[in-house]
């Protein structure tokens, strides 16, 4: 009940995006596999059939979340980085978006960091070519500063992207499983920016 | 047949270690969820009840097995930190030594990496006690440079820790998911190694 009275207050009245909603909540809770699509029609306020017109299986709602919140993503951090001057600066606001975007989202933060894993299918096959373009938009950026020379050229842009995406996930992740403690998020973003970009700094010549 | 034929070639002939080396194999196939207790028996070459003298159950293959390798990770690694000299030896040998270990493992990589997410509440009840124990190992080396002065002390030992751990993560996951390519684990970790620290880096004064 207060669920379904929750979604009711959401203002465009999308059933597909109350039931995305409600699966996050639904798989943070009960992991991906134990979850069953009629929990997930409960927590959306909607009947078990309604689901079905949206999605096929539960499948489905998992690769439909991860493409919805990977496709937005994409979008806010290709304006995010627009908004950056030099690749130092894309850098860090990479690093401090993503991890803001998921302070105050501790569900989504662990949909994202566990359960999107509990399918090594839905990964290979799916995900990959999303996930990809993510590191791309990672990759590209560090590739744009060694060639302004901003960044050290001895490291392979995508060895960096991954890590970078590592660092962040690792991050979220311990955050999400631990006590999710308000303004830690933040914290750590800035601190694991700081020693990132340090790292990727032009080693000054001595001597 | 040729598994069973793989099997008996193992000296040590520990039908518990054979069954958790099979479980590597096939949770990296079929995932968690759809692996079969049959199936890791058959990979094993031991008859299906044999596996239920083991392990009460199919959770309880993934969490020895989890168990099993971070026991003997934590051993390794301890006795890699102990060789190292100073803090910053002592981090490029942990990054080294650990994706090092992957490179030839790719199913294990794979396990770690995914396949252990797979259950949520495993992760939370049970790993975390390790996990823990793990991050504590990477965090004490971090704080140990700061109190010597080799490490930047305007950082919080865990959140490096994390961020390594993340790393490391990330390079494995895609590693394993992608081509696995030989040498690239290699390549990755020192780059690796070399990005974070030179982050780790007391920044000098400029004046």
């Amino acid at each position: 009940m207060s669920a379904a009275a929750g979604a009711r207050t959401v203002r465009t009245g999308d059933k597909r995006d109350r039931i995305l909603r409600a699966a996050v909540k639904v798989f943070a809770r009960k992991g991906f596999y134990a979850s069953r699509v009629n929990e997930i029609a409960s927590a959306a306020g909607v009947a078990d059939g309604t689901i079905y017109l949206y999605f096929k299986s539960k499948d489905e709602i998992l690769t439909s979340l991860f493409e919805d919140r990977i496709t937005r993503l994409l979008g806010l951090l290709r304006e995010e980085c627009a908004r950056g001057e030099g690749a130092p600066d894309r850098v860090r606001r990479l690093v401090e978006f993503q991890l803001g975007l998921l302070e105050g989202e501790r569900d989504l933060a662990e949909v994202i960091t566990v359960n999107l894993r509990q399918s090594s299918r839905l990964l290979k096959q799916y995900a990959n070519r999303r996930f990809t373009e993510y590191l791309d938009l990672m990759a590209s950026v560090i590739a744009e500063g060694q060639r302004t020379g901003e960044l050290r050229d001895d490291v392979s842009p995508r060895i960096v992207a991954r890590a970078l995406f590592g660092g962040l996930d690792g991050i979220a992740m311990t955050w999400a499983l631990g006590n999710g403690e308000s303004g830690g998020l933040r914290r750590a973003a800035s601190q694991f920016a700081d020693v990132l970009l340090d790292g990727l700094r032009v080693p000054v010549k001595t001597g």
